[in-house]
This record gives structure tokens, sequence and C-alpha cells, in this order.
């Protein structure tokens, strides 16, 4: 049973002039679009695979350290230097006088901080961990799992009045929604800030300003697609945070995949040869051109389909210069966030009837009428999800 | 400057016929045997490098997912293959009808165990965690770190006295004096035991059963000697553990390093090779073999070192039947501790004269005469810090 069974037509045309072809998917399976596995770039990295191959030999990387000399031990000089090469092409960090700490992914990296911002004794009150809302649904979670002494989770940013000590996690571009975000906490005292720029990369928004904030925290997942490899980093002002950052990963996992280090460097190595040494003069064999274009296609595809069902609205998002790609442009976010039309109570339990799997706003914070979409699956789920939610007002 | 010059002489000779050759220390420069990186099994993997390469492709392993049939759903089936392979290569542990876990190392899985076995509500009391000291130096910061609500350290086993529920960790082989351990609390309550058994392999000791407990960790770092990887397991007997520590990873790290994984399963398969189809017909290409021979020599070469410089004394070991090298065999543990002669009152003061760097007794939760060094450097390591000891008795 294919698509066509469901459309009982050949591939669908939208009237902003974008089509979508067949796929595969049977009547009764899901469409998976609840995670944000980033597996949509797949296929640049297969265009490039000669340049991209590592090899690892057998007594290759067997230490715990990775640099001696580096205050972030565990971190090979390749994957250092990668990073700093990365934000130097990209132009959407400052790097320079700021510690660079690695983490197996930035869940890690956000657990280190909240432990390298919290005071190092409990005191009866631990730090409160703010987000405004919608925010990123695991948070909540990462945050207050051990039940620590030292810091808890206190929800919505927007809504804190405390006069206590906070921490305030702005992630912008943000999850769910797309939107840029600034702090929003207005209090008494100083909070700390942690900002989570995953999603700053030029597929995903315009890259308007070369970020300098005491705390950035970075992901490899959401930049090249590379989700497997479970590699973040962070950059710190301050170096009592850094050294509890890797006082903290040391008791966490005693450091970072040396494995993942290498390809990561290498595969980042690749995305900034394209960019500085057009080693590829073909512009798909850049990563963030063709990258961005595949974003822009699915979003294009995407409105074309929302738009048909009439059952949802979408985040609309400015446009603006990007400096890295010296044009103007919207933002392709990596999830959509939908607002269900007047009548629709719960948008992920009417997705669930037809059979797409989505992530509904109460994990995000708000309520149930807001519901997050991946972007960044396979090409097959994102054409069956199209297909399935241009269905919706059939229903 | 070379070793010659602190030594006045040629190689050194033991009282028992061995032998060691000369070292490219300088005077000045430490020695440094206090963490226990594994890198002395790098020769072998030298040696077996055209088996042991690994390639990994661009597009390879991007998704966070490994296997979605598993309750472990980031761990890849070549990987659980690999470790259930091993066990029964090796017959150290029973793995039917129980849960595999992987992690992060066996840290992370530390902390997910806890995590797993603690009760899910915090309650005025966290669950008492206990082992036996000396115990590994690090358990306590791992537990304490986070100042958890659910759980917290409460040092020495052999002195817990408390009718209130507790964890007891059982390391055996213990890190850091290589003993035999079982369980030692003695509570009116049941406790829960966590058997760490990061040193149950043959090269460290004679597997003389086939362990069977509810919960059993390993790590690959010292099965191997690949730390770098950061992979480690566990087998739990109850799936409701088994959940919350996947859980726990999931908050963690979003799973384990797919490269790593599929590294850690390619030199998995290589030692089981080598037993299983006999590719390697020369012993020295068994990985247990040759791993356990340069145990031997080095613990026959260390004990010459401790003889000659009269200020240690060691541990002693029992002789066992190895089922898996069917003979009778001494241990030979990954760190050697000793302590000191009366009128020595700190060990790890003392060998810094010696320009010895180890971890002292109070790190262990004992007294400062007690010293841990490391068996697993390099060989030019090993050399100097024999050459050093043995000259100890004349400073």
């Amino acid at each position: 049973m294919v698509a066509s069974i469901i459309n009982g037509s050949s591939p669908l045309s939208y009237s902003n002039g974008t089509t979508i072809p067949l796929s595969v998917f049977s009547l009764n399976s899901f469409v998976n679009v609840e995670k944000g596995d980033p597996v949509a770039f797949g296929p640049f990295w297969e265009k490039v695979k000669d340049e991209c191959m590592v090899d690892i030999k057998g007594e290759e990387w067997m230490s715990y350290f990775g640099d001696t000399n580096n205050l972030c031990w565990y971190m090979v000089p390749q994957m250092r230097d990668a990073i700093l090469r990365l934000h130097k092409v990209v132009g959407n960090a400052v790097t320079k006088d700021k510690f660079l700490v690695l983490g197996t992914g930035s869940s890690q990296l956000y657990q280190a901080l909240l432990y390298g911002l919290s005071p190092s004794e409990p005191s009866h009150c631990p730090i409160n961990v703010v987000a405004a809302a919608p925010y990123y649904s695991e948070y909540k979670d990462t945050t207050d799992i051990l039940q620590s002494r030292l810091f808890q989770w206190t929800d919505n940013a927007a809504l804190y009045d405390k006069d206590e000590p906070y921490i305030e996690v702005v992630t912008s571009p943000n999850n769910p929604d797309g939107t840029l975000r600034v702090p929003v906490v207005k209090s008494g005292v100083e909070g700390k800030i942690i900002y989570d720029l995953a999603y700053y990369w030029p597929q995903y928004t315009p890259i308007t300003y070369k970020f300098d904030h005491d705390v950035m925290l970075f992901t490899f997942s959401k930049c090249t697609g590379h989700a497997g490899s479970r590699i973040g980093w962070a950059f710190v002002n301050d170096i009592e945070v850094a050294k509890k950052m890797i006082r903290f990963i040391h008791l966490n996992s005693i450091g970072v995949s040396k494995e993942s280090q290498i390809r990561a460097a290498k595969m980042i190595g690749v995305i900034c040869d394209g960019y500085q040494n057009l080693k590829s003069i073909e512009s798909d064999h850049l990563f963030f051109y063709y990258s961005k274009r595949l974003m822009k296609e699915r979003w294009e595809t995407f409105k074309g389909a929302i738009e048909q069902s009439k059952v949802f609205s979408l985040t609309k998002y400015p446009i603006s210069y990007c400096h890295f790609n010296k044009d103007l442009s919207e933002q392709y976010p990596a999830f959509a966030w939908l607002k269900c039309v007047e009548g629709i109570q719960d948008g992920e339990r009417y997705l669930e009837k037809l059979k797409i799997r989505t992530r509904g706003g109460e994990r995000f914070g708000v309520d149930a009428k807001y519901v997050r979409v991946s972007m960044i699956g396979t090409d097959d789920e994102f054409v069956e999800l199209c297909t399935r939610l241009s269905n919706a007002k059939r229903e």
C-alpha cells in the first residue's frame, strides 16, 4: 500500500507551484516526526563520502587524554581546531579569549553548566532554572532528574518574579518554535544566562550577529546532522565555570569519545575546506548551501500542505540579512510549530488520528493546541507528512 | 639525561632474575602512575592493526537511534552482539535473560544505576551508597557531585550500621587493591548491590566463576585498553531498573557515541575471532594471552623493585584455577597497592620526592600509609617507575 491509496491521486501539487512525489508508507504505519533526529542531511554526506571517510587504527586514541596542555584535557587538538575553524568560517560566534569545553552532546554540557553556574555548596534554596515557554521539552527533566540541591527547574522565565538567584536558558533560534530569543526575566537580582545556540547555523536562520555571550552552547548534531556522534561544545568566559564543567564531565563520563572527536573534526574540515579552499566548485558540495536549499524547499512544500489543510496556523518569521550567505533570507527552522485553528483543542491527538506522531505543546510548557513537527527527518517521512497534513481538511 | 644517570649503571637486574632495560626519562621529570590510563596494551593493537582498522563513511551512523527494537534504543546491534560474544568467550558473566544497558563508560552507568536503584520520589532521607574501604577514589565525588536528594555517599561499607535502605558497591577485583570482594554490609534491611566488574578479565585475575548477579557493570577501557572510546555496559535483571537507567542516559547524553560502538564492536570481534575461529595461530595474536603475559612480566619486575627498595610492602594474592586459561594462576591487578613500612607516614609524599606521582590512601577512604600505583601505563613509564622504586632504599 502506497501513499497514492491515501491520496487517491498522483503526486501532490500545491498552489505555490511545489510538488511532492509519491512515497512508500503504508496506510497503517505512523509517520514519526515527534523526535528531532537530523537525518535529512544524509544525502549530502553520501555525495562527499570519499572526502569524509575516517580510518581509525587499532592502537590509536586509546588514552583517556586528548591534550594534557589544554584545560579541557580530554579534547584532541584536531577537535579544538575544527570547532574554532568552523566558527571562523560561519561567523556566528566570537571564540577569542573564551574557554572551549567539549561534551558528549550538548545535553551533557547543559548539566555541566548548571553545575558550573550554581553555588558550590548547597543552600536551603537551590538556584532557579528558567526558560521562556515554549521551551525545549527536555530541559525540565534534565534539570530535575537527580533532584539536586544545587539547582531546580522553576519553569517559565516570562512568569519568574522571585528576587532569588536564577539561571535563564535562552535558546535562539528556539526549539520548538524557531523564534529568535533574548533573555526575558525581570528580577531584582542578576541572573546567569545560558545561550543554547544549537540552531544558530546558516541552514536554519540568517547569521545576523557574531554572538559574544558569557556562555554559549553548540551541538554537532544539529549543525551537520551527525546526532549519533554525541558531540557538543560550549564557549565560556569564566575559567572557574570552565573548570567546574570539566570536573563534571570528568566524573560524568571521563571525557568524550575520541572516535567521535576524530570523525567530527574530519566532517567539519570537509565543510570548511569547501568554503575556504574552494576544493568543491559545485555549490552542491558546499554543506550550508545544500542544507539551506533543502530546508527552504521543505518549508515551501510544508507551507503548501498546511495552507491546504486549513487546520493549523504557522509561526511567522522575519526576513533578515545573512552575513554568511550575503543575502536576505527567511528562517527555515528545524521544527515547525503548529497551532490548531478554533475548535481543535489537542493538536497531538488530532494528528495521531492522521497517523502522524508529534510532540504536543504541554511538553514545551504551553497548551495542547500547539504541536511540534520535525522538519529534518528522512525525505520519505517528510513527503508522507505533507501528504497526510494536506488531507487533514478532508477528515 | 637518561635513567642511567640516576642508576649510575647499566640495566637493572633483580634477585629473581628479571632485568629491566634503560629508559629515556629525564632526572627532573615526573613518572606519572597516578591515573589508570590503560595504554599498556597498545603494542598488541599495533600488532593486529590490519584486522582492526575501522572505516566510517560520511553518511553512516547519523541517527540518535541504534536499534529501535531494543529497550536500549541507542545501542547498535553490532555492539550488543559483540558484548554477548565476548562474555561467551571469556565465561565471566551470565548474560541470558538479563537486560544489557550501554553507557558512555562505566562512570555514566554507575550514576544511571544510582538513579535506577533509588526510589523515584525523593524522601527526607536519600538512599545510602557505601563501599568497603579502600574503595575506588571517584565513587564518592561521582555520587555527591550534584547533591542529589535521591542518594548520598555514606562511606565505608564495613562500618555501615544503619537500618536504612542502602546501595553497596562491590568492586571485584577491587580498585585500588586488587582483592576479590563480596558484600560486607550487615544491616537489618536488605540492600541493593552493584557489582563493578571492571577488572574481571583474564589478564588481571583468574576467571573463577561465571558471575550471575542482579547488577553487573563492565567497561571496555580496562578490558581492551581503549579508554578513549568511553564504552561501558551493565547487565541488570530488573526491567524497571534498566528502563530508568536508559532514561537517565537519554537525558544525560542522548545515548552513546555510535563511532565508539562500531569501533568497540570491531575490537571485540578481533579478540573473539582469535579464540573462536583460531584465525591467529600465533598465541601472541591472542589478546588475553598477550595482555596476561605482559601483566605477569610487569608484576615480576615490580616485585623485584619493591623487594630491593625495602620501603613498601605489597598486597598478597591467592592462586586460583582460571577456567578461561585452564591453569592455576596468581592475580596481576591493574594497580599495585603499596603500604609504607614503619616510619613513613605518607606514601604519596614519599614517592613524590622520588619524582613518582601516585594517588594516596586518603583518596580511597584509608590512611596515607597506602598508595596506589598504575601498572598499565606505557613501557617507558613502567621501567622508570621500577628504576626509581628500586632506588628508594638509597634515599
